[in-house]
């Protein structure tokens, strides 16, 4: 029988009666033939209620007492959605992470799954069983103990089954009905996508667009697994929601198929700094291992042997980045003449795989900013993506503007 | 190290507060040189609240899914526990059911503890740990499930923790500060008992003086596990709460320790049954397969090959007995002339290990009772026990006039 993979979050099974709503759904692809694999997330609440316990107790807790916490909310909603599913006279059972096992590192709070044998679930798929119920999120420990995945880890759980069963596809049930051009509170233009490549939706996710956790979108794209994310609150229908697939997998694909933002983003420039081999290293690695999360990065031209560096990082992170580079200046690892911050900036990106094989996008994207009377701080660029700072002011403005000049309200 | 098992039930763990209290406990244990085993329960209305999802789901669940959204509730407590103790500098760490493993039956929904194997925690025991935290109700099955002991397992836990590690003892703590001799709600006579026999004890929770599940204490007087009772709420001290026993290791007792009763009784008569060898079998053995819980059994003199056969069984059971017996009497298995059930007693039981050795005790509550013109409808006797079926509308004046006549309010 093929498998099928469903993922079903939080909202979608918040209290019994959208448990069985979720139920519904499986029934409808068990009598297409499919063998299912259910990967239930936490009913909504419930994670943040535990978590809530564990830092009411201690800001530094044990990671692995708080994994020992958290991972059994997930618990409930399998045996949950397993009895609702008897109930519908489909043949099912709920497994916990130790059971499976789903076998992970030993890093509690933040594990990565490392093997999900496939003999347990399987021999019970040969003995009629239609679904395994399979509480996300969480794993087991070389030393046995409940590790979990990190926030939204249940997306994770379910691409690693996907992969490990080899499964048809993998549906992620989630509040929004898939992935769309833009924001649709920022222009009631941004349109739904059908489908969109792997790598995209990586510039996707982690450009804010949380829809997906990343790294379950990173394991998609390794394993090739279709991933479609689609809401549990409309009809079922065969092109429901958006495809996550491989760039192949996708006709014919604009340009650019998406204006992500990030409104709070800050600009930091270190001026006149002694412009040495070396010398990024020395700024940026007391930054990475302060845990600030440095983004765009650009040097300017050298003269006389100084350098200004600019660089963008979260807004709430600023006074963590000057008391780092302080520190390094005042044990004399790097020279700076100043330090500027400018936190009233946002990022804004146009997202497209086409850019890769067409010119004149950055164009494209500078002239309808500058028309707009837009100023750009800092552009950064790779192969699939633009981005640039601007004045938060502007940020609707410029997503509305970029949203038009790609054309992206039209299939 | 000496062990020790200290159990706090869902009250005594209600809220990170509560649980801060207990943890208190616990390091005071552990300062004065123990080695402690910590049971807990769910955080009070949590195992409710679980409960009644599955009942909202199906009222005939598969015991298996229940057991795995149950037994989920203790997790928590036991992580939040561990975080709170090692908070405290108490070295510490959780342990759910399938790690020590705590093996059960497979009988899920009630199953029973078949081995608990030590050398899994004694080793960490040996490493420094002083508190292994585990949370109580919950074991696996030999099919790798999670499974639970029934309602009120925790206590189970508790004493075959204490069995197998051999504990100094057991202590209970719950939201009561003992045993009493009555319930203090009927008369403020009512004292707390400092010691009781397990024999005792077993007839007041089988009477309903719900302190302990039957089943921890059929099991602390296998193994010879001393128990204590003792409430959350109060001041630690020595001799607090109630010890319950070994019957040598109580001085000197009274011929009568408390005086039980049970509300919601109802008695049913078969007037006259024909009197063969199995009649009783051909009555009795229904019930029990409908799950009757029929008590008290007395048989009349037979009179020319018939006779009157009475019993007694909760209140509530009441329909399903009459249901029972009229389809044995259509099938033929058994005859009688008609069925009458009497839903307006109750019990009222005094007990005591001394009455073994002392006579006189039935005569004189007999006669307490007659005196205050109570009309004694059934009686039955045990080794250690005196039940009567009395007038539901006399309970509290027999269990006044009988605490009174037996001098419990004397230590």
């Amino acid at each position: 029988m093929p498998v099928l993979v469903m993922k079903f979050g939080g909202t979608s099974v918040a209290n019994v009666d959208r448990i069985r709503r979720a139920a519904k759904r499986v029934g409808v692809e068990v009598a297409k033939g499919y063998d299912v694999i259910v990967i239930v997330s936490a009913m909504s609440g419930k994670t943040n209620e535990l978590v809530g316990w564990v830092n009411e107790i201690s800001p530094l807790y044990d990671a692995r007492e708080y994994d020992a916490v958290v991972s059994s909310a997930e618990n409930v909603t399998a045996g949950l959605m397993a009895l609702v599913l008897q109930e519908m006279d489909v043949p099912a059972r709920s497994w916990q992470g130790w059971q499976v096992p789903v076998r992970t590192t030993s890093a509690h709070a933040s594990a990565r799954i490392e093997e999900i044998p496939t003999d347990n679930i399987n021999s019970r798929f040969a003995d009629g069983m239609k679904v395994a119920v399979v509480a996300g999120f969480q794993g087991i420990s070389p030393e046995g103990r409940t590790t979990t995945l990190g926030r939204g880890g249940s997306d994770t759980t379910a691409v690693a089954f996907a992969a490990a069963f080899d499964a048809e596809r993998c549906d992620i049930y989630t509040d929004v009905d898939g992935v769309y051009t833009t924001d649709p509170r920022i222009t009631d233009k941004a349109r739904k996508l059908d489908r969109i490549a792997f790598e995209e939706m990586l510039e996707l996710a982690s450009l804010g667009a949380k829809v997906l956790q990343t790294r379950s979108v990173e394991l998609a794209m390794r394993y090739g697994v279709r991933l479609r994310v689609l809401s549990s609150f409309e009809e079922m229908s065969d092109n429901a929601g958006t495809l996550v697939c491989a760039e192949e997998d996708i006709m014919e694909s604009k340009v650019v198929n998406g204006i992500a933002f990030s409104r709070d983003e800050a600009k930091m420039t270190l001026i006149s700094v002694a412009d040495r081999p070396g010398i990024a290293a020395a700024i940026f690695g007391p930054l990475a291992e302060a845990g600030i999360n440095v983004d765009m990065i650009v040097q300017n031209i050298s003269e006389e042997g100084r350098t200004d560096m600019t660089f963008s990082c979260p807004v709430d992170q600023v006074l963590r980045a000057e008391k780092t580079l302080q520190k390094a200046k005042d044990s004399g690892e790097i020279n700076y003449h100043d330090l500027v911050a400018d936190q009233n900036v946002s990022k804004v990106s146009a997202v497209g795989i086409g850019m890769r094989s067409q010119s004149g996008v950055a164009a494209k994207m500078f002239k309808t900013l500058s028309d707009e009377g837009v100023n750009i701080k800092v552009i950064a660029t790779s192969e699939i993506k633009i981005s640039v700072l601007i004045d938060r002011k502007y940020v609707e403005l410029a997503v509305q503007a970029l949203h038009d000049a790609f054309e992206l309200e039209k299939p």
